[in-house]
């Protein structure tokens, strides 16, 4: 079985399955946001981390509907937090139906979330899928907030940026599959490596997202070279960068980030180059990869079979190719 | 033992209850709605619905204070929905923070009333205790779209309002009984009970505030007098006098909630004098009397002490000076 027939599953599942609430004014958005193209990367995490150990997907096919629901509120409630007209190239739903909207059908997706774990949850096993479910979900929170108060920031340590991403998005990816894990009737120490694994492996992800937007090929990635640095985004790149550069380098990196003068393709080419001098691209990578090694040293630490161990490289692959 | 202890119980706990955000940024915003004055009516209902079967109310108050929290919650973000600058007479949250901050924090509010909950679960009531929770708090979602949607319409039947404040606020006192219940060990079918106990009571008081505004002690009540009226708001009053007034004097009643021309003061002594000559009033009694019946019902099918009679019998008294 390859994860592709674990996605239409789940695509399958979505199709019958029918709308929870009577009020329109509150399940229109909803159905909206759900239509928009996406990945749904984290109801499949929640499948595979099911299937590396039992057949019955059918089982946590509400559990995986329940992460997408809770994702899909937070990007609802980001983005009227971060004013953003677009969102997977459509209208954002507080554009469209306005904030009043957006913040409550957002809030009743969360309980939506918790009511579709709770769906395949067994008396044995709520009591932690329910804390592991709730704990992530305020640390993305808990990202979410730092996200907004690092823009506010002139500076941020690489170590922060980390810190952010691990709690905003890469959790989210750990505790899917762990979730998955846990509704087939592991305990939490059995399944905390499925958690750690993903959590990296959303770290290592990210960090490659970062890079890519640099130095990546334009027309896969999708997006103009270079825009966040543009939009003075501070990633893991700049601030990686502003720590291992010397004094000199340094300056120039920050004059150059903060001139408007420069123009933008200028910009993006001159602080490439920078950053090339000081050999940021390769520490960048070491980084990635002790980050993919951290992922798979939780691998050794899994009793799981072959089939298992193959579903989780095939994941990987299939992350590498995400851009959502 | 008195109600007056439990709530006490419940103070001294949220005082030496530590705060479970790192991040100032969203904590602030809780700790400053937390503090604002309140009754605090839903975690003592969990307790007394705890208190009915068990003495040890110490294994209930995490939960009772998941319930507070979740009722700031909504608090928060419909202060946000309804663009409120006061709550309890202070600067409502998102005027004190901003609206991504009451947002946000609103949102992580919701999670940490799980966390709470969760505390004071065992495996053997989780499912039931979470199920019973996430079902009210989706509830009280789509009693508040109700809300919204009725503030755009011209017309509006008391069904439709009864329907309304079940769901926005009557639901949550219903459920937080149960909740109390299920936590000491009861089974969802012995506690059913105590929430259509809750909610009856819940609507039976909800209508009383409507009338109290009308007809009550003004400085008892501690608003101006008929203020409803003057704000055109669609309480039971207005939709009922509508359904049972005879042609002629429904034309009046809607001329007058209408007119601008009517100073407000003989405005609410006018529409008084109308609803007073269709026995508008007396109906409404009835309909309290109908609910508080309804409400009492439910306590012949309780299998609980006269101790736990007695509890519900203050909380009955407790509630009817409530004004929060």
């Amino acid at each position: 079985m390859h994860i592709q027939d674990l996605q239409e599953a789940y695509l399958n599942f979505t199709k019958i399955s029918k709308g929870d609430l009577e009020v329109s004014g509150l399940s229109l958005p909803i159905q909206y946001i759900l239509s928009l193209k996406s990945k749904k990367i984290r109801p499949l995490l929640a499948i595979i981390g099911y299937r590396i150990f039992r057949n019955d997907i059918e089982k946590c096919m509400h559990a995986a509907h329940g992460l997408e629901l809770f994702h899909n509120f937070t990007l609802m409630h980001d983005d009227i937090m971060d004013e953003a007209d677009l969102r997977r190239g459509k209208e954002t739903v507080h554009k469209k139906f306005g904030n009043n909207a957006a913040i409550l059908s957002g809030d009743a997706m969360s309980i939506l979330a918790y009511q579709h774990i709770l769906k395949d949850c067994s008396q044995s096993n709520a009591l932690d899928v329910l804390s592991t479910f709730s704990q992530t979900a305020l640390d993305i929170c808990i990202g979410q907030q730092l996200d907004m108060e690092f823009e506010e920031r002139t500076y941020l340590t690489s170590e922060e940026y980390i810190k952010m991403i691990r709690l905003k998005t890469a959790v989210f990816l750990g505790m899917a599959l762990q979730l998955g894990a846990l509704i087939a009737g592991k305990n939490k120490a059995e399944s905390t490596p499925l958690y750690e694994y993903g959590t990296n492996l959303g770290i290592a992800f990210q960090i490659q997202d970062d890079l890519l937007d640099l130095i990546g090929d334009q027309e896969k990635v999708g997006k103009m070279k270079g825009g966040d640095i543009i939009r003075k985004k501070k990633t893991i790149l700049i601030t990686k960068a502003l720590e291992i550069a010397p004094p000199a380098i340094k300056n120039q990196m920050i004059e150059l980030l903060h001139s408007d003068s420069v123009q933008p393709e200028l910009k993006v080419l001159k602080m490439t180059e920078l950053m090339t001098s000081i050999g940021l691209f390769e520490v960048i990578e070491m980084e990635i990869k002790a980050y993919f090694k951290k992922a798979d040293d939780q691998l050794s630490l899994l009793n799981i079979s072959d089939y298992g161990r193959d579903l989780l490289s095939q994941l990987s692959g299939h992350l590498q190719q995400r851009k959502s």
